[in-house]
């Protein structure tokens, strides 16, 4: 099998194109095989710059004139700019001439070309972003991170289904532990949505996941491989874990400044430090992928720098090598019962509020 | 003025009765006015201990035979306990003999003996409990941190004012900033739930606080001093919070033992991560006041240890001196436009679901 091609949005990123390019360099040397989508005129003089000339056989550019920002509004960006870089990167996919699509652009509009060219893998109400936070001994996923707002019972099941497959893969193990993110462990805790769905993975048992039940915040303890929750909460503890971290390592930081003997303590300690950085750095691995649609899609950080990204083309390889689009289809083939159940629910309380509001 | 009188549930926590017994005695020889709440045998003895024999002035032991759970269902327990150590603190304060309740117990228990003996400031709809979190330069409050699951916008946009009023004592200082909790800034961001509170805030400026609309899980950077939010969202966000620290705390330790250079810098850098501790540490601030009913409980962690309990305790007669209870009904019965205006929005929302499901 030939190496995958990977189509790399040259005008993602908040400091687009430098990174970009840079990145498609550096995963070209290593043997990655790239399209560069994006300006031509610009990002050849770059490329020629960052390769010192001798521009790797791997990479392609690939002319793309318009550019999605990231305060456009992504379902109409992407349909008023078919020309830019990233439904262009998306289009690549859906020619056969690559298969998967990296972006650091505008996650909303990802989301949409995910959503209306990539579309939803059959069975799949709406996918999800998978996101990786570190834990003791190693790291689990956060799904959904972001994409769907507002879920219903049946969007979470699906979620612990598709984050499962792909955590097996980043594994090599079967059957990863899953949880449900909700405010206690204890049965009667949660949402109408968390209980709803609780009860379907717990009455469905899956031969994709080992049901652990709820989950509180406390998520790095190294219990559970992948937790569940709808993308507005997801994206919040997300975002809290992250700037946590970010504050307490700044305020170490603002207290040794001018202090001899506490700089002196954070030299020494550096090597701890470093480590944490790479637990949690995308430089380590990479960006989110987008999971329930019908190709390969990784979304990475606005400000990802050309490791990140070179980083996320080597994760695409790996994940269209390792079949995992496939395996979610299968797997959401194979989840039918589980994904009837929790539409049953909701059935249920849409009665039940029928006929409270009559 | 006398000193405030507390009530301090002597079998809240999980290492109940010795810290509380513990704190009691710091805190009567600090000058605070003491009712020690429990089975007054097992008191006596350990009081007396504690004390050396000279059990100070200020404490005097309230017999209550019985003990809520920290595993026992809340409204159930507090029906069925009525000579709880914790209903009968809650008691005191209504025969005037205590002016707050403090206790490290079932925190859903301290919620139905809020609801139910001190009842709610007239014109809230629902109580919220408030946490403590710190910043860049200081701390900010997040509430509701788990009291309801499921809110409504007139909820939210409460609890902005009680959150602020609180917020205004202890910092000292007129209209705090105040964010409601989301997973983005812009305004399309958020959930029915959010957008309909940020349109009443945004449209009925307050003279509590100054709103400055969507705040992100990185709430850490010093931008506002009050976070509002659901319960089931506050409370993953706060554990998020404290177990992201308590984690990188933990990966640091865990891979400087045995090395000696970096046990070295961690001696060295103590400071610093006691520094961290501080901020962080209910021992140096207390508990959360639960916000929204006539009189002031003040909820402890499960864990607290007698120094936790004493900063309480002193941190409930402060409150009590600085009056916070005849601010926060003051505030909610100036805000009669604001709960209207939230009202309006469900009634509008119901409207709809109504015909949606007709």
């Amino acid at each position: 099998m030939p190496a995958p091609r990977i189509a790399l949005d040259a005008f993602g990123g908040d400091a687009c194109p430098e990174p970009e390019v840079e990145a498609a360099v550096a995963a070209a040397r290593a043997g990655y095989q790239l399209l560069l989508v994006g300006d031509e005129a610009r990002l050849g003089p770059l490329l020629e710059r960052a390769a010192g000339g001798a521009v790797p056989d791997g990479i392609e550019v690939v002319h793309a004139p318009d550019v999605i920002a990231m305060d456009d509004t992504p379902a109409r960006a992407v349909r008023q700019k078919p020309e830019a870089s990233m439904p262009r990167a998306f289009d690549l996919v859906l020619e056969g001439r690559a298969e998967a699509v990296v972006s650091a652009g505008n996650s909303g509009a990802m989301l949409a070309c995910g959503l209306f060219k990539f579309r939803r893998i059959r069975g799949v109400d709406r996918p999800a972003i998978c996101t990786r936070l570190p834990m003791r001994g190693g790291y689990f996923q956060l799904l959904d991170a972001g994409a769907n707002v507002e879920c219903r019972p049946v969007n979470l099941v699906q979620f612990a289904v598709l984050g499962a497959v792909y955590q097996a893969i980043q594994l090599g193990r079967e059957r990863p532990r899953l949880a449900v993110l909700a405010n206690g462990t204890e049965e009667g805790k949660g949402t109408d949505l968390t209980r709803a769905a609780h009860q379907c993975l717990r009455e469905h048992p899956s031969p994709n996941f080992e049901y652990r039940g709820y989950i509180e915040g406390n998520m790095f303890r190294g219990d559970v491989d992948v937790v569940v929750t709808d993308g507005f909460t997801g994206n919040i503890a997300l975002k809290v874990a992250e700037a946590a971290g970010a504050f307490i390592g700044d305020e170490i930081k603002a207290l040794a400044r001018g202090r001899a003997r506490l700089a002196l303590g954070g030299m020494l300690l550096r090597p701890a430090f470093q480590h944490v950085r790479e637990l949690v750095h995308p430089d380590y691995y990479g960006g989110a992928p987008l999971l329930g649609v019908r190709h390969l899609a990784i979304i990475c950080h606005g400000s990802s720098g050309a490791r990140t990204l070179t980083t996320a083309i080597a994760q695409a390889a790996r994940l269209v090598e390792q079949e995992l689009t496939p395996k979610l289809t299968r797997a959401i083939e194979e989840h039918g019962a589980l994904t009837d159940a929790a539409k049953g629910t909701e059935a249920a309380a849409g009665a039940v509020a029928k006929e409270n509001a009559s």
